[in-house]
């Protein structure tokens, strides 16, 4: 029996484009010793992948040529060699991209319906919503009646982030693309929304936040961060989370110097990843699915059909084609 | 009778000159109620200072064009009409660059020669002194085994910043220009130092730092933090406390950005005024005057002759003229 799987056909040079994967059939793997062969329902796709696909080392080893794609993803067990696991579960884990999928039985964990709705584990719910609940709180640590500014704001981890702030009483404002998403993030109930093409972004941001900025959550980076670190407050915090407009670059971008601003008003930054809180993601995934429930968290996916669409679905990330969390459905 | 006074007289473009103070002979000012005359004994030229004549807000309201040039300095009351002070005290504040200057006394402090020595007042035991013992605990948190890099390592803070690191147990490169004051630098027990000068800037502290740098604090900026950026460790922490080398800008300069390597590898970077910590510094004199007394602590003084060449002494700032902490004795 046969199955699909999706390789890196090449290190993308600039924006990834579709003859930078390659697809292939292949035997359906045999189940590992401790292990499961899962059916792949749900694929995520993460700005993050392009890193992993630049042939560089950065948190973790690359992604080579000629290896399989990974991702997050849902699948259904098939087949379990793992105590813990038996057909019919729903487990949610990182594994290739490929349909019928080997998996280490300690690498996922068992989904059931108490767990909330399916794809939102790959959402709110998952490492999306736990990278804003921590990024957000451990790094900015927004107080009631602060101001946070989230860019991205329509992304799968920016939605979040600022809902997270409305639920904290900030007032947020979001930095988003189209008309359509800045839609969607008033409709969330963030008080400013504000395009990153508007050729006045400065004054509109400014505008939005009549008493400066407390919070930048940056899913994006470059100008978008030029232009709002000028109107950060005194002893503000920046939590650096993504530089999506950064990671096509083919060599490394130059711009303003922050590190002046930052002394001068005491403002600090900081990355993260967020697996630096891996211990504690049970208690922010149930934090989130508590808001969820009490409809004080909204999900929003745009869905990709078909396997073979899943490195369209990728690409589309840095186009800016979501709308929410990007997931393909198998 | 009459004493001298300097005061701004055109706000400096690009590196400050000569011509942009003014000396004057002014009257002796009455000692105001509640407050001091003091003959001024020593003043205390810092970098800092460059923001504050630059026509701009900062943290602090701009010396404007007329008005006379402050800083932190050290006198001996000569008129008191407060009832904590009498003539013959020593008291350090902030006051004009002025002789016998007016100063209101909730604004200086007495000493006593159990301050330590007198012009360690404004150096190691005074606010550049503070500065390094806070903004290296506090933002950097060096731990024994770690290893820290400091930039101006030879300047007033700097000196103090790698002495501390290496009585905490931290392998400490200093960054610095000329060949006798990276001299300087290895006397104090640094065991690593490095001329910025150097084309191979990189290289040379890659080598002097063979586990990667945990903790980098800053009074440089510019190109020599670009360099030591890529080299830093997933966690490390940079503490802003100057940018010397973007003072004297006439346009806010452009580099690389570092936000993406701060969210790779996990890094913070943090700006600070070292007035955030006032009400802590008596435990910080006590513990640098620990230091100083028991030998761990050297301090430095490049000394300047006569109260007309203050301008001279604050301008060579700039070039890299002083070693350790620039005062002007009176």
């Amino acid at each position: 029996m046969t199955t699909r799987r999706i390789l890196l056909a090449a290190i993308p040079q600039g924006a990834p484009k579709p003859t930078d994967f390659h697809i292939e059939t292949v035997d359906v793997p045999l189940c590992p010793d401790n292990g499961l062969l899962v059916r792949t329902q749900y694929l995520s796709v993460d700005p993050y992948l392009r890193g992993r696909i630049s042939g560089k080392r950065t948190y973790v080893d690359p992604i080579l040529t000629g290896a399989p794609m990974v991702s997050g993803a849902i699948g259904e067990v098939v087949e379990s060699r793992h105590s813990g696991f038996q057909p019919g579960d729903l487990v949610t884990g990182m594994w290739p991209w490929q349909e019928i999928a080997a998996v280490d039985g300690k690498d996922v964990r068992k989904l059931d319906p108490n767990d909330g709705p399916v794809t939102a584990q790959l959402s709110v719910l998952g490492i999306t919503g736990l990278t804003a609940y921590f990024g957000l709180l451990e790094i900015c640590n927004p107080k009631a009646g602060e101001t946070l500014v989230v860019s991205g704001a329509a992304g799968a981890v920016g939605m979040v982030v600022g809902q997270i702030g409305k639920i904290l009483g900030c007032r947020v404002t979001g930095i988003a693309g189209t008309e359509s998403k800045l839609e969607y993030v008033r409709s969330l109930g963030f008080d400013g929304a504000v395009s990153y093409r508007a050729a006045d972004l400065g004054k509109q941001v400014a505008a939005a936040c009549p008493n400066g900025i407390d919070c930048y959550f940056d899913n994006v980076g470059g100008s978008v961060t030029d232009t709002v670190l000028p109107l950060m407050n005194v002893f503000s915090r920046i939590s650096l989370c993504g530089q999506i407009s950064q990671y096509n670059a083919t060599a490394p971008e130059s711009g303003p110097r922050p590190f002046p601003i930052l002394l001068v008003r005491q403002i600090k930054a900081e990355g993260f990843i967020v697996t630096r809180w891996a211990n504690r993601f049970a208690e922010g995934r149930k934090q989130l699915l508590t808001w969820l429930r009490e409809g004080k968290l909204q999900n929003r996916e745009t869905v990709y059909e078909g396997f073979e669409n899943t490195p369209e679905a990728f690409i589309g990330l840095f186009r800016g084609d979501n709308t929410g969390k990007a997931i393909v459905k198998l």
